[in-house]
Formats: C-alpha cells, structure tokens, sequence
C-alpha cells in the first residue's frame, strides 16, 4: 500500500499510523521525495483500507499490488513531468530529443556538436565522460573534467547535459554539472548506485538492463524513488537474444507497457537499439509512433572518426533531418485517438 | 553466383555453361521460375566472371557470397512486386493492409468481417482454417470445407485470402481458394513444405521463426525461390525472448534489414508481435516507420468471443480506426528522405 | 482427466460414459494406443470424481491439470520402457548408447561404423538419410535409399536404427527399415508430422525445438501419444540463445524436470547440445548425471571428411572411450541415492 | 601482446622496452600482481616479436589475439592455484566445495552451518551479508556486523568465508574478514568494482553476468588481473533464457570452454544455475564431470525456513550427501582420459 502524507502531519499521528499499519501485518517504508512523503507498506494480508484511511494525517490511500510502488500507475493517474528549467521537458505529451555524441572527446568537438544541436533546436546533449567498456585497455572517457569543460559551453549555449553516472563516488563530483543522470545498461541493478541517486534532487534516466525485464527496469526506477528521488526517466535501449544481426533487438513492445504500467516518463534510444546508422532513422520513428515520450540518439561531425561507437552514430545532416521528422512524427500521432 | 539465362538460350548452350561452371569448382541448380531461369552456382574458389559471362545465352551474372542467394538484393536491386490481380498489390512503395480474424468461425463470421473490411477499403483478408496448436485437444479450424465457403464470400466481395498452409498434402487441395499460402512460425523451417510451394504459381507469405534468425528466413525464402516460385513476401511476427510482459519481441530492427538484404516485400504482424490488443496499433505504426510493405492483423467483430487469441484482436471499430491511422502514418513516411 | 478404459468395456458403456462426462462439461478425446484404450477429457469445471469413478467399465481415473495429459508422470507413475526387440530397450534405470554419423554417406562408412558398434557393443545407430538442411544448396542425404541399404547391414549385425523423419509421406516407406523415428528439433511443432506418428506402431524420439520450451516438448509429445502410439522418447539437444561461444546452449536442467513431470525415457545429445567435438565427452557424462535415461552422440571413421556436423563428431577411438565412460558413470548413478 | 619482466629489470631498461613496443603502434598497459611484473600491449599491427623479445628485462613474450589476454591461456598454460592458506585450494586437479545458506541470518543458523561443514569436511562456506534485492523492500542482509561474526566463528572453526561484496566502498570494510570476494551476476560488468579488486591481494569469484557471455565473464576477469590481482575465480552459474520452468538455465558447456580459454580455475553453482532443490543435486553432479574445479551450493538447517532462495537450498542431510557424491564424482572423473 501506498499512504500519502499531509505536508502538516505531526510525528505523533505518524508514529500511531505507523503502529496501526504495522499491526496488520505490513512493514513500512518510510520515503520523503521532493514532492511529497510517503509510507510504503509491504505485506499480503487483507486489511480494510477505509478504517487505515480514515486515521489523521492521511493525504490519501492506496493499495498497489504489484512488485514496484511508488512508480505504478496504479496510485499516481497523472504522468510525472520532469522539468529541466528554462523550459525543457521531458513529460507525457511532449517529445523530448537528446542527441551527442558516445564519447565527449575535445573542446572542438563539444563546440560543433553543440552548434548543430542549437541550430535543430535541439535542448538536450547526451555523451559520455565515464565510459563502461568491456575490455580494460579500451578509452574510458575524459572523466571528470571533460565534464566541467562540457558543463561549461553547455550552459553558455543552454544546452542540457545527460550523461552517465557509473559509480557512487562519482554522483557527488558530478552534480554541479549535470542535468539527467544516465544509469548505464550494465548498471541497471547496481542497486548501491540507485540507493544513492535517490538521495539526489537531479533528473535520473535509468536505462532498462542489458537483458532486463520490463518488471526489473520498474523495480529499479522504485529504489530511486523510494530513496527520495521522483525525477525518473525510463530508457528502452534494445535488449539481448539470439539474433546477431542487429546490435541489440529493440524492443518497442516494451514503451506501450510502462507506460500503461508506471506514470514515469519513456526514452527510446535506437542508435543501441539497433546499432547500424543506416537504420537508426527507422527506429527513432518507430519508437516515436509506439509512444516513446523522447527520442536519444548519438551524433557526430565525423562518424568515423568518433572514438566509440562509430558505426551507430548519425552525422550532422542525418540527425537534422531525424530531428525534424521525429517532430513531424510526433504532431502526427497528437492527433490520432487510440480506442 | 546466379546466372540469369536468356529465354532463348539453346539447350547445347546451357550444357555447355553448366560444364564450364562445373569446371571451376561450382555446383550448380538450375531454377525455373514464373519469371526467369537461372542457374544457382555454389562454390568457394574465385573465378573470372568475364569469361563466363561471355557465354552464349547469358542474360546476366553475378556474384552473391550471402549464403541465400536468389532472395538477395546483390543480384536484383528492383524491388519484387507481388501481384494479386484486380489491382492488388504487395509491394515496396506501398502499404499492404491484411486484416481478418485468427480463425475463421462461421459464414456470419466471415459475412461480418468482409462487410468491415469492404467499408474500410481493406482487400486483404487473414484467417486461418488449418490451426497449428500446442496442445493436441484445442480447436484445430474448419479445414478445408471452411475455406471453400470463405473463399466464395471472399471471391464476390473482390476479397483476396491469405491463410496458413500446414503440410504438404494441403498445397493442391487448398490452390483454388487460396490467394496467398501463410506458412507459419513453427514451420518456416519445414523444408519439404518450402520444396513443394515451390513449385506453385501462387504468392507465398513466410512468416519468421518463433525464434529464427533473419538469415534464417531468408533462406526459407531461397528454398521457395529455388524451388521455382518467385512470389514471396517476409513477414517479421515477433521472436521468443526471456521477457514474459508480451507474448512475443517483435523485432521491427528486422524490418529494415531484410529490406536491405532482400528485394522481397516485407509485412510486419504486430498481433502476434505483441499480443496485447490495447498495444497493436502502436506497434501496427511503429512497423510503418521501420519501413514495412505492409501490416496484417487480426480483427473480429466481438474480440471476446473468437475461437483463438481474442486477447489480441482489435474489433471492428479499432480496426477502422487503424486503418485509417496506418495509411497517414504511410503516407507521411512517403514525404521522408534517408540520408 | 485421463479415463483407463477396461478391455472388456462395452460400446453402450463408453457411451453412457462419455455423455456423463460431456455433461460435466468436459470435452472427450478417444485414444487407442498399443498398450491401452483411453478417454481423455479436457474442461475446466470442477467435478466428483468419484462419481464418474463408479461407472461401469472404468479401470482408473485420474485429474491431470496440465496442458499435457497421457505423457504426465500424475497418471503413470510407472515409467515407459522403449523395447525394441533383442533386448534392446530404452528405459529409466538403464542408459542407452545411441552412436553414429551425422550423415549416412555409403556402404563403406556404414560398414565401418557398424563394425565400431559391435566391438563396443553399442546395440543403436543413428544417421541421417533425409536431412534438413537451413541452405536448399546442401547436401540432403542419401534418402530413401540409403536407408534400405543401411537397415541391410545394421539388420545382420543386430543394430537398430534411429533416423529422422521429415515428413508425412516418409513415414509409410521407412517403416520397415526403422526402429527409431527421430522428430527433429526444426519439426518438434510439426503438428501434421506428429499426428501421423501417432498412428504407427513403432518408437517415436522427439527432439526438443530449436527454441522450444520443456511444456511445448511434453505437449509434442502427447500429439504422438493421443494419436494412439506410446512409444515415446524425449530428448534434450540443446536450445538457441544468446550465447555464440557453443553451438547450442545445452540445458541438461531440462534432464530432471521432464523425468520428473513425465514417465517417458529422457536421451541427451551432446553433440548438437555444445557442437565441438573436444567437448562433447565432458557434456555426455554430464547427461548421465544429470539423470538421462540415454545419450546419443556423433561418430564418424574421419570426422573431417564426414558430409556434416565434422566438427562435433568424434573418431572411433573417442567414442570407444567414451561409451566406457558414460557406463562407467552411470554404474556410479545407479549406486547414488536422492533425498 | 603480453610481456614478462625479469624481476630485476631496471627502469631504464623498461622504458626503453615501452618505447619500442608504442613505436610499432601498441599502447601500453603496466600490469603488477602478487606474482609478477607485465607490460600488456594492445594493437593491431604485425610486428616481429623476435626483435622485442631480445630486449633487456624480458622473462617471456606471447601474442595473445583474444580480447582478454592475462587471463588467457595462450601465454599461461599452467592453471592458476587460488591458495587460500591452511591447506585450502581451488585449483584445476582439486574439487573445491563451498556451502552455506543465501543469506547469513543469526548467530545460532552460521553455528549450525559451520558444524554442517565440519562433519562433512567442507572447507569454504558462502553466505551473503549484503544482499542484492531487485525490490527495495526487501531484505538487504545483516550488513558489516554480520560478517564479524561470522567471521569469528569460522575462524575459529578453520572455515574459509566466500561472500559477496556489492560496492567499491566495502571492500576495505570487508577485508579482514573474508577469503573470497564474490562479485554478483549483476555486477559482473561493474568495471569501478572490478578495477578496485585488482588493488586488492584477497581472491575473488567473479559469476557469469545474467545474460552475460564467456567472454565477457573472461574481460571482467582481465579487469581484475589487469588492476593488480592474479587471484581469480570464474563462476558459471545459469543465464537468463526463454525457458521458465527453471530459474536460470544452466550452461555447463561453458565449463570445458572456460577451462580451454583460461588458466583460472573454475566453479559452477547449481543452486542458482536450476533453483529447485530437488534438481540441485544432479545439476551439482552434472557439474562436477563437465569439468569443473568446484561446487558452490545453497544449505540451511531448515530451508523452508530461509530468508532467501528457501525453493533452491539443501537440508542438511541432502547436503551431506552430496558432499559425498561430489567427491566420488570427482574421483571417478579423475580416472578418465580425454582423447
């Protein structure tokens, strides 16, 4: 069950309530987020919700069965909207673009990405500073103060920064300089790393498991909330099967079902999700008509020469043609009813 | 390597390249189609494509190192058009919408269905009369008698039919009723089945493996095409994954893969693919923007009462309104460029 | 439910039997195997037992609530022992060798094979002579044949013979040179293929799917088994999954769990279950442990010379090896108790 | 490329040894462990080793062309020997066998356990005190303190401690009171956890990811190896497939792949790999003749009674005796040759 508090409640009625709630069998959690607190109760048997509801204190009452609380549907109808300032959204009825590059690699190579992005109007630049690579000898990113140098003409430009967080320490070194942190695909259950970011009053856009389940990623989503965290963004990014064709199998099934599941907000990102340029198009407008509420995608002034992931990777031309037939896309779909 | 033989090429001609052929190293199957002959070389050594292609009674030649070779774009760039007659088409550079319940039922079923389709412009109608079923004590269709009386509503209507074929016997038997043979998921690997319509003059729709590879289907294909009919059309129809939240993965990355390998139309069936009526049109869209030929679903006039996978079947007002949204979809993509 | 029907039941019996059961709202198979005659009733209503239990002409009665009935281990808990004539027999407590090549190429190979079997007295054979193959360009075995002239020599050194069967029509002209129809892992939801086999009267070896799950396998089986033939073998031969370092994923988990759902004999298949050859001695004896009732495995005089599957097929020195070896572990089994 | 300094080489002479092997275009990565010196070289260049392997200073150089090079088995034939002190190894040639419950509980459940193993002779016991959870709701584990004491009571009772460790800033907490680290098959790509461990002089278990690869479970290791730490363990312990009917799917053909590959010894957990205990014990047996070095499973006093994974545990009586089977496996195993 989900109980929310009245912003004036006093310790005493919560103590009774607590003791009330734990009477019947549940164990509570107790969460205070940026918008509101709550006692999330964990337990099976029946109780009768009235009399618990009727008790001082009580914003409202609810009961959700499922795995994951505090992100169902199932309590919160109302999507949540994660406002980034200066009027950048990433919300249910809006389409959010990201766009950058996999690595930052240079002053130079911020600058162009970053013009190219101011020129489509674009709000949001993706990249990564702390790179997760498989092998240990791979380029593992310009670290901390590639960020401070991106932070800085990102700002100037007003640009918005996502990029990934790979470790605890690393939360606090990077907050000033952030505006989404990404939880990368290996670290979608490093349930220490979640635990932290919920302590965060940053936006955090978790990116479904390598090969995670749609109940998994919304589990994971919970720990950062029930941490203290309500900015949440959910990323489909491609899963792992059998078929070696593709990089990864997008798995577009995945944006219609959180959405009916969870009130969070849902990214696709089709540059991992299928890994070939050519294709990535496609999929971006798939994964908008399948109701994606953003699109993130890698570019770069020269493909080619990106130092990671080259071959997934849009250039300039490409990625402003995207931009404007994501949009064109998305206007389109506004106006279709579903039955 | 394919060679495409001349229509008048001698039979002394032909001896004498299949020698030379043979004679370095390359086996060969010689295919007759309803449009073309070809002789199918499989060898590993290189070879001087100039001096063979010098021979008497060579329309053309090339060389195809994919392991499917007649279904690849590598020897025939323009797209294959499958025509149905009375102005059907299945075709790149246009939208294929199928439509129809998983089984068919009932005259009245089928009265109903046609009439819907008729109203919504839809020429294409699914069913199945041969089920394919897990479990030995479900309904196994109407058969053969079901099909007569369809295709004689269908006929007068200017509907044309595509439904499953199960096992070889059927071929003949189902040919009069029959505008496109289905094969399905379980048996895209069923060789003798792919031999044997192989030698029909009747379209052939291949649908992928429950959990087939891309490659794999388009050798499915190949065996068709060698076989001696050219008539085919790819449909991707989702894949078996670890994730349980849909019934199956549809892997839309699929879609302009085999676009890209194949000058074979491709249909994408977001039924299957999902499995969860409320989320087929999404995913019916989505399929547009990765670049289908076509889409086929399934609808019947009460979702709730039909003899099979009512739970992901649109009805008759969600199917209109499809419908309706599948062909804006198409047509906006039309106005798209890829760069 | 599974209803045992008395040999001496009368027809006005099973009539009044089968309307009791009608009424109950159950929905009544009639099958007629070898060993006995059988009602099967699927629906969903609960019902007294002991009721229907009374009725004349009953020899047992038995609630089976899974998908698959006849083969459930809830009605016989005794298991199935495969005789095939001369004391050989496939069956829990024993463990059956089943050894030979991928492909049957020639008399000589036969010889030499057969010649491998007596000196190390393994009593069963396997060899494909219609082979599926995923490329129309392979080589598809020798056919019909091949295993005339095979069943000759296996026949004079006492050998029984285990080969595929591709399709329907090949049932009737391989019965008398078969002791063994394999079902293959692309034609394990070849649904006409099954019904067939039902209806023949000798030993059936299903192959787990490509990609099939344990409950698809045990409700392939009861295909066979409702169409009137008892003569059941389920072997585990790896599955398709994201990991490309093997052939296949050998999942011996699959070993228990159908010996413990089923009474039918369970064979694993090392060979195609890992798919190279240094390593298919270690996955052989792991089948013994994980509880295999039998293993079958690839040998060939040469295996690089040998049409297909070379690389995962042993010489007879491994193989005489390791038929010493899987008897040796499973003479340990036996002597292990469970608790 | 691999290169194994002398112990006395200068610093002169290693300079002028980068500086040659960066000349011919590899980058360098300096590697020292508990046992020795390396200079790793990755590049893609042919070059004459010869000439590099005549400089001053070098033990040994190898080309190593996989993407893990110190844990390969191309430059150290010789398996790795994890010695844990008091006569406790894990090593190729040994069966090691590790038991205990999921979660560390209480004093009087790690008292019981411990006399668990001593009767039966059993050297390693695992446990978790920090316990992954995918809800947040769930229990966590008794944390640093609960490690004391067990760490007391199986110091006492010449029992080494295998436990898992979830984040970088436990391990120097962790250390004093643990033999082996275990990294969980969610952090088995948390390369920040994994570089930390190379810093470490402890052994470390490294399990397979949930969907992770053999070589990825191979790059993980070289993260370690490469950080510092020679002491390396791979365990196998299921992947994440379509099949449902068990928890994991066991992939024991990654045993003689691992062994093949990698000098590092090798463990398999049928406990997790199956996750019903009935199974466990043929799995552990399967395990022991695909080649491993040692056994890793889940026992509790009373297993219904566990906090954690009560469906996948022994009872002390199955334990006992699978101990015994375990060792009897092994002894026959070590009887049989390999051709």
């Amino acid at each position: 069950m989900i109980i929310q508090l009245k912003q004036d409640i006093t310790e005493r009625q919560k103590e009774s309530l607590i003791k009330e709630v734990n009477e019947i069998g549940y164990k509570i959690t107790e969460v205070k987020t940026q918008l509101g607190d709550y006692l999330v109760g964990i337990g099976k048997s029946d109780f009768d919700i009235r009399r618990i509801g009727q008790k001082e204190g009580i914003e409202d009452i609810h009961i959700v069965s499922d795995e994951y609380k505090l992100v169902s549907k199932k309590w919160k109808a109302k999507p949540t909207s994660i406002d980034l300032g200066d009027g950048v959204f990433i919300k249910d009825g809006d389409m959010a673009i990201m766009a950058g590059p996999c690595s930052i690699e240079s002053e130079e190579q911020i600058r162009k990405v970053i013009q190219h992005l101011k020129e489509n109007n674009i709000k949001m630049m993706r990249g990564g500073v702390f790179k997760p690579r498989s092998s240990p000898y791979a380029f593992r990113g310009l670290g901390l103060d590639g960020l401070k140098l991106w932070y800085e003409l990102a700002q100037e430009a007003g640009i918005k920064i996502v990029t990934e967080v790979m470790q605890v320490s690393q939360i606090e070194e990077m907050y000033p300089y952030v505006d989404i942190y990404q939880v990368g695909a290996r670290n979608t259950q490093n349930f220490n790393l979640l635990d932290e970011l919920g302590k965060v009053d940053k936006a955090v856009m978790i990116k479904r498991g390598i090969s995670g389940t749609i109940e998994e990623l919304l589990q994971s989503a919970e720990y950062v909330f029930s941490g203290g965290n309500e900015k949440l963004i959910l990323c489909e990014r491609g899963i792992r099967t059998y078929e070696k064709a593709s990089r990864n199998t997008l798995d577009l099934n995945a944006v219609p079902i959180l959405k009916a599941k969870s009130h969070l907000p849902v990214v696709v990102d089709p540059s991992h999700g299928i890994g070939i340029r050519a294709y990535v198009p496609q999929m971006a407008l798939s994964g908008v008509m399948s109701g994606a509420d953003g699109i993130i995608y890698e570019t770069h002034e020269i493909p080619e020469k990106a130092y990671s992931d080259g071959q997934q990777t849009l250039d300039f031309a490409q990625s402003a043609l995207l931009a404007d037939q994501i949009r064109k896309t998305f206007a389109m779909r506004k106006t279709f009813a579903l039955l």
